[in-house]
């Protein structure tokens, strides 16, 4: 893209510009993004992501014309506040949620979504197994302003009958053509798990960890055929082409463990769904990849140079990676530390891990510590990136920090919530809300308040409190911090 | 070192070999480790560090030597269990506790050491800025099995009544012999903030935020002086030679946000560290560097190449660092990711942090927390270096998990306690935990459970389990593993 056609389009934008809307692309066969970015048309969701990127729309259509960036809005998703996934754009994150037949229920999967779109999840997973799943669904999307996603092989396995063996492209097809037509965003489609790739976990310590690619696997052992999914997946293109639903194509084959990854198994699906991108895009179909997993440390560069060497850079979706497997319970610290990782190298979407990972169903408060994980490790990315913004909002909580502004930083705070509490916890009266210290150091060993008149910004700020001191003679301060004032006054 | 040298020393060792004990130690002026390795000689300490690392002493002794490898151990420390911190061994972290003026007592600093040396802590710092340290720290040394530390400026402070100004070198040295005396294995001396880089840090958002950093710069522009443990360091070393206290030199002018990261301020102190090194070195006094704190992820890898170039390879030993400053309440997870990577890049001991950081004193809770994601951190810096023996945990942990062994996958965890409550909120019942799946897929979606008989390791499970049957017909299982294992005839 020249930097003169960059500013054209942009003044056009500013001045009488008109994005294609969802009417307009309703009277054609194809509805996707990718479809009318290649016509060199900037849609109305095009616009609506430049701005909240603060991209330049031009990059927006370009970048998803190319596959490099996925918008995924259904348009059948009337509650959508349409974003993007890509690499040009700010790291995201994705949030699983969704009962199992042991547990939860519509209400609790609805507490789960509320609470991972007010922390800050980019897009949600509903990977319902259990119970109404139509009914849960319907719901959901109803009431999500972010995609939703699925794994539409969950509710064809049970609409079979529970038997993998039992389940058939007609089948799919069926789930998938009325999950779209419900208005999920993207779908994970394990395409990739050949029948000639099975054989090829044999020596796994954890075999196939993902659901769907040990479904597939089974089909195919059972049937000595080729995946249906993989003969299939123009079908599933054509289904996709009139909703605008995306492909998260399936990582089947991901390590479940360290001693697993970076196999055979799992390069060779990821081979086949490189090869799968260029079909998709063939029908100008938006794809992003799914990837591990359990990836040690020193794996995790590897993992994305293969993806984006493989695939042709369509958008890395990863899961984690967990870096080690000997912390059950703690799994989103294990993972946040592989996907902040993965993020800085370059995935654009990082699903959470939650602490139950390994153990049990998430419950919404495990929903708020996979969410929060994860939110750090896309803004570490993006910092680390030097992603356009991120950096602000660091600074800014520093400044309320060394300034003592103690609102102001639990504002700012991923959790307000969890921060404040965890200040009030030992000095919860609001008088402690205005003193230069906390209950770490107590006043007499804070180091900022001793460094204070060291900075710039640290005499400015002495300087406010001592105008807002004249100003307000009703507002004294507690004499604690008198106390402290007298020491500064004392340097 | 040769290998033939290698296996002289190890036939030695294993037959007649005689470390040097305490005792014969004890009757030269240096008792220091460093100056025994020097001499050649292995001493008690090395022979069981070398034991625990599965290493060869002869290893041990020449990294001590050499500088790249400390033993905490002051002799007056006689609960101690020695160990190692270095690049040849495994990474270590340490957990902070202690109390402040504001809050914390005796009773609770007990409780929180115990909390860590359970959970894996490797050493301990004693911070205690507030009530009757003495007591505090003698009641912790007689406990700890593990190397405790302090920042003696602490209570160098408090006796002096509380203003850096009053600080003198007499009541420094005065503390120090007395916290030698005590048993105290390892100190920070903050002997790098020299005076001419105070104005180094006008430009900072959060100017100093190292406590002692902070009282030194405050001495130094009071009497605008130079630092007076940097002209009186040698009358430390003389000190800490007749104990065996190691020095932790610290990082004074630690950044204390992202902005901060890798400024003038901060190099120029390391550099100060790395000539204190070698001045330190000079007496055989054990030497490891502290670093930081808040640096974003691009700017790692350059923390640990400065470290070993400016300081000889001595020891890092890190504080996280925290990747982003904007979660407060989930510092020991921004710290996580950090403080992983630069252990995979060759820190030798990473400082937790917890969940309290920036907001208040941790409590016994919040010591789990950071005790927990700092092991995780230190495990995978383990795996991701490729150290001896590291993997093999992931790899039984993994095992167990493949082969539904609930009771060992929970043995293994880091955390057994927090796994199997996590785990048994769902499905507490003791039958539970004999079944091939958890409350997260449940029996009909787990895809270990469909995908065991596809590896070797599977096959191998399945066959016992079947043994197990016919052995055992009391043992019968729950109906729904019945279910379950038709459902793997059936494939």
């Amino acid at each position: 893209m020249s930097e003169s056609g960059n500013s054209r389009v942009s003044k056009k934008i500013t001045a009488e510009f008109k994005p294609v809307n969802i009417e307009e692309r309703k009277r054609h066969s194809n509805v996707s993004q990718m479809y009318w970015a290649r016509q060199g048309k900037i849609t109305e969701e095009m616009l609506r992501v430049a701005a909240r990127e603060e991209l330049e729309p031009e990059l927006i259509r370009s970048e998803v014309a190319r596959g490099r960036m996925i918008i995924p809005a259904n348009i059948n998703h009337t509650s959508l506040e349409p974003m993007c996934i890509g690499i040009a754009a700010k790291c995201k994150i994705n949030a699983n949620i969704g009962n199992s037949a042991v547990s939860s229920n519509v209400a609790e999967e609805c507490e789960k979504l509320n609470r991972a779109v007010r922390l800050g999840a980019d897009t949600v997973m509903d990977l319902s197994t259990g119970g109404d799943i139509d009914l849960i669904r319907t719901v959901l999307i109803k009431q999500s302003p972010i995609p939703l996603g699925t794994v539409p092989i969950y509710q064809a396995l049970q609409e079979v009958g529970g038997k993998p063996e039992d389940l058939t492209i007609k089948a799919m097809l069926e789930v998938i053509e009325r999950q779209a037509r419900q208005g999920v965003d993207y779908m994970t489609i394990h395409a990739g798990v050949l029948q000639e790739y099975v054989p090829l976990v044999r020596d796994r310590l954890t075999g196939i960890v993902s659901r769907g690619g040990s479904m597939m696997a089974r089909w195919c052992v059972a049937h000595k055929k080729q995946n249906f999914l993989y003969e299939h997946f123009d079908d599933i293109c054509e289904i996709f082409k009139h909703y605008d639903v995306s492909f998260s194509l399936g990582d089947g084959m991901r390590p479940g463990s360290l001693h697993d990854a970076s196999d055979e198994a799992q390069f060779a699906e990821l081979k086949t769904l490189g090869e799968l991108t260029s079909r998709a895009w063939k029908h100008d179909i938006q794809v992003m990849i799914e990837g591990p997993g359990h990836i040690p440390m020193d794996q995790i560069k590897l993992q994305i140079e293969k993806e984006m060497a493989l695939c042709h850079e369509a958008p890395f979706y990863t899961l984690g990676p967990v870096v080690t497997d000997i912390a059950p319970g703690y799994d989103h610290i294990t993972s946040a530390i592989g996907a902040a990782m993965i993020g800085w190298y370059g995935a654009s979407l990082l699903c959470y891990v939650t602490p139950k990972e390994h153990l049990g169903l998430p419950n919404p408060d495990d929903v708020r510590q996979g969410v929060v994980a994860y939110k750090i490790a896309a803004h570490a990315a993006d910092v680390a990136r030097g992603r356009k913004g991120a950096r602000q909002r660091d600074d800014e909580i520093s400044k309320a920090r060394f300034k003592f502004d103690w609102k102001r930083q639990f504002e700012l705070a991923l959790d307000p919530e969890t921060a404040q509490k965890m200040h009030d916890e030992t000095l919860p009266q609001a008088d402690f809300k205005e003193t230069n210290y906390c209950s770490m150091c107590g006043p007499q060993f804070c180091s900022m308040n001793m460094s204070q008149d060291l900075t710039h910004l640290g005499k400015e700020c002495q300087k406010q409190r001592a105008e807002k001191r004249c100003d307000e003679p009703g507002e004294k301060t507690s004499n604690i911090e008198k106390g402290e004032d007298d020491a500064v006054k004392n340097i």
